[in-house]
């Protein structure tokens, strides 16, 4: 068997035709050394505050990677050998070693995908492998990983000063106490570490625990929360908190994308029905939920306009597909899949009232890519205060950004997406999803000079924009 | 700051891989000298008629061009601040010099577009400008601008001869006189201009005003429009009237694509409720409207049958998305987006009845390019008397042309497509839609020669039947 | 007018990148030679049975091949000039010169198509035809072909051996008796040939001629079907049957995408319905049938954990679109049309059942590619039960198998794709497919390759997993 090296090639996923490879490169040499702006993360602001070295390779690479579970699962291999710990207390495979020869010896499986584009990045560039991983290297590649883990260098803020992170977003429950972002604000970080907004479980009220959580907000904002005015003026407090510690942003997440104000009285009464019956231990049914939380987001865009916080949408994905996966390992294990999504119906509401808002900034992310074309880029391409966001989740590979610039810049141009905007958990491999985008943009942008489509002055400038510039003015508070 | 020269590359928009170039290149010097049809323009015939010099590069190139408001608009920039008119009588930009400002201040935004692709075309090939509009270059551009604007080969007519437009299609309500079709038959034009007949404003009876279209469609014809019947007798009247002013199509847009006839009492009783309600100054509520609608459409399908025109059909787009902006500038400043269509229902009855109709022709356009290879490439691919127009409005782009081809021509060919159709009210711009059609259909083609799936003397034939030929075939009157 | 030669060159279908060509010229040798697995097959088994000549042209390529079929209506033939049979007793075209006359001089229609990439395999290969079919080479590439059809290595056995065929699955009614499958075991064919368990017109009560197919159960398996247990249980005596004869899969097309179990009682009362109605020269309505339909599925996909046949889905066609033409002419003559599909819903029952099941392996084809990767690689990307099956139908094709790739590999990789499988009727077009497909593969495999995506060692394994490894293994019985 062959035992092949593991290197990364100074052109990969740059166009193989000579003469765009060639305009591709340069461009990719104007990019390549700028700093990352990251601003919709879900790194635990915890692992850069205590500072602790990776544990092993298992940790850090492969359980909390929902990417890669899903890919071993679909050939057989359970959760339970991966390590994913099981709510009924279940033995699972605790030895990394173990759990990395999994995937080792399925590599093969990976082949085509961003995800082992992002682990051959990681692995070469932060954990020092030099060989391609297998069933015969498994153990050697584990020794590789292992060796550079114990090193200072790659404990987590000296890869976060590494990886030049300029601006790091983490995504925050909306009764969380960011303490720890405030500790770490003195603790003399290259870059910012900045929360991010996320209420999603005090919007939905036909979520388990929503009367709890709301009974939490009363406590933390001294509003006593009775009906909806209370309630969006409780969130606005903790909005308000969340600006004082550097938050750029909101994000949201939802069952159905909707966004439509109720009359106070009708919002009032589902706030009311909501609470008694939190009180009774039920929760509100779904459609109700949903008009509420349609309601809800209505307000919070009505409260950015204010505050000046960004508005996230990450709407279109069914969570916990499977219920007994689901009530087995909770949620982020791989069986989230999405759903067609209406956005012109949907963000109607809400670009009536605030398209045009000088405050308002609305940052739209799909999973549906039958989208870009018919509603997401003739929508981004007239509403001032909307934004594209960058090809997200499923969608956030090299061929499906490509189809994202083919298929959203005839109408919306550059200039109404925010450039690349990178959704991971996985700390280490922040820096290969910027690195990607950049030579994916780079190709794009290079055949748009080939095809004398664009001159190549522009095509440097557009490139720094959507790696850096376009990130960073995109989440700009306006206020 | 740079100032680069604006010029047309010979190669622009042809595929950067040399072989495919070469042969690329080798197509399109077969079409490019090829006159221009015109099928589906919304050019105003008094332009021509009248053949007065344009006024100003605003009135030209901006304050009508919807596609390039949206995009400016997206940047904040204000209606106002590009002149558009107001229907409150409130001010707006009155300056062309400071209409284009705005626009050359903000071509960065206008990167990767068609957009742009067009208008360096007319800039150049039209209106004499050698450098790249931009904010220091604002002036400069807008004076070469006026002083071509200023020489009579600018003037509508000399344009016409010089775009060699062999046959260009207008867009005419069913009630329009065509008086101005009438006299510009004897100006000695090297081309025809023909009407064509849009009665959308009088199938829709839930359209503000349709009463007194009615009533005006009474007074024309002499019919006594007093139900479904005498409607349709009514406009097959109109019909003939286009007929003879050399009309060779209809045009249908719509809410809802649906085209299925009533039975004659359900479509009679809907026509006399229509003008019972118009009589009290109410509409039609949206569903009967849409069921009228869909009868009367079915009806004009029939009417097809024995006048031989050919019926468009272009479905699929929200129009007046935004309701305040539409209050305040009336249609056509940007705001419609596209919805997700259902041809294979929304069709059936028609093609069921008409379908296989020797004196039938049905040209069916899309901005929804997910139902190309699921709906309409499959439609096109058996019923004789269908052909698929080419890309539409927000689809008219040099990818999602390719996109098109890429994804129609397994199913249905070529020759069950119209070859290209513009769609635009802005004069000038007609010969850059056509070249930048040609060049990407020679993209196309090359591309399969190159890759053995076609020889190359079927490409030429091939790139010249979707130039001229095949638009020119598809609108044949067949009686 | 020119006569051009007819030959088929060795680079067909692959890109036309120089690097990338050599790529993927390296990549089709290790497949070009592989053996062809057919898993989803329609040839009729009495072909190889009586192993007599084909009768001619017309009745070979022509008359039974519906994509061909289309086509040429669409450009106005009518189905009577093709010869196509019509089920009043009129008359058609039996000359089947006159019929081949008819596609030669339309030979440009099939420009770009598949189809034409297919005929032109087989005139060349099997039919020895040297000249590109025309108007004016209609008689004499008739007159090859006729000659060819004489010599003994165009029948259909030696047609068998030259094909390499390995295994060949044909589609089988769930009643059919499998006779000449039985007798061909011992026909001494150089693979085996196996049937395929498709019990559509039994789960669709709503299908006219219901009743007479369940008492044909009846009495083939002894069971007495009176409720939906015992009609589950008559089928798995079936599928018994089949698993004897060597097959190794079912196949299942329906009107809606449905798989749910409904409780005993209902699935009782709909069978007791449907038996009450066909007894009384009714049929069940569409709903119920639906319904019904989704509990026998359901119940299918259990019974193949039990037998381990392979579960086939093919949803999201409309068959019989025209009434008229269906009541004329009957299936299968070009008449169905692809419809939006939510294989999201539809599926999940089935695979929060079934989906980790270690015995149940479900394959699941598409004509909706919008589907790719919103849905259908992210459900096989995690359900180690489901593989995609290759682009089927409309969608095989160069262009949209290479989208394929695109759009599911990124999230499904290689491995949960069944690699091809064919689907047709056409016997002598079989080898073609194989062949186009093993070139798309091999072309987006060296993309992939020089974009320093993938190992030239990993591509050339990956190329004989898609061509003949995969598709063995995906129709594996695992019991």
């Amino acid at each position: 068997m062959t035992r092949p090296a593991l290197t990364l090639d100074p052109d990969r996923a740059l166009p193989a035709e000579p003469t765009v490879r060639a305009i591709a490169r340069e461009l990719l040499a104007g990019t390549q050394d700028l700093p990352l702006v990251s601003m919709h993360g879900h790194v635990d602001v915890d692992l850069l505050l205590a500072d602790e070295p990776f544990r092993d390779p298992a940790e850090l690479l492969v359980v909390p990677d929902h990417y890669l579970l899903r890919l071993l699962v679909s050939q057989g291999v359970s959760l339970d050998a991966l390590g994913v710990p099981r709510r009924d207390g279940g033995a699972v495979e605790r030895d990394p070693r173990e759990i990395w020869r999994q995937v080792a010896s399925r590599w093969h499986v990976l082949r085509g995908t961003p995800t082992r584009f992002w682990l051959e990045h990681e692995l070469v560039d932060v954990l020092g492998v030099t060989v391609r991983p297998s069933a015969q290297t498994a153990d050697e590649t584990y020794d590789q990983m292992a060796e550079a883990l114990a090193k200072p260098q790659t404990r987590p803020r000296a890869l976060f000063e590494r990886f030049q992170l300029e601006l790091l977003a983490t995504t925050d429950d909306a009764t969380a106490p960011l303490d720890a972002h405030a500790a770490l604000e003195h603790a003399g970080l290259p870059g910012r570490v900045v929360p991010t907004f996320r209420p999603d479980a005090l919007l939905d009220a036909a979520a388990p625990g929503w009367g709890q959580r709301v009974a939490r907000l009363d406590e933390l904002t001294g509003v006593r929360v009775r009906d909806a005015r209370t309630l969006v003026e409780a969130l606005a407090v903790r909005r308000g908190h969340f600006v004082e510690r550097g938050a750029l942003a909101t994000d949201h997440g939802m069952r159905t994308l909707r966004a439509e104000r109720l009359d106070d009285h009708e919002a009032d009464a589902l706030v009311v029905a909501a609470l008694r019956a939190a009180e009774a231990g039920r929760a509100l049914d779904a459609p109700q939920a949903d008009a509420l939380a349609g309601h809800l987001l209505f307000e919070m865009a009505r409260t950015s306009c204010e505050d000046g916080l960004v508005m996230q949408l990450h709407p279109g994905v069914l969570r916990g597909y499977d219920t007994q996966v689901d009530a087995l390992r909770g949620p982020d294990v791989g069986y989230d899949i999405p759903v067609a999504t209406d956005f012109v119906h949907g963000l109607r509401p809400l670009l009536e009232a605030f398209g045009h808002h000088p405050r308002f900034r609305l940052v739209v992310f799909t999973v549906d890519e039958d989208a870009y074309s018919r509603e997401l880029a003739p929508l981004a391409g007239v509403y001032p205060a909307m934004r594209l966001g960058a090809p997200w989740w499923f969608l956030d590979t090299p061929d499906s950004m490509r189809r994202f610039r083919e298929a959203v810049t005839d109408t919306a141009g550059f200039y109404n997406t925010t450039g690349f905007v990178d959704d991971t958990r996985a700390f280490c491999s922040i820096p290969a999803r910027h690195d990607l985008a950049r030579r994916v943009d780079a190709g794009f942008l290079a055949r748009l000079v080939a095809e004398h489509r664009l001159d190549l002055d522009e095509a440097h400038e557009t490139a720094v924009d959507l790696a850096y510039r376009l990130p960073l003015a995109s989440y700009q508070r306006p206020i």
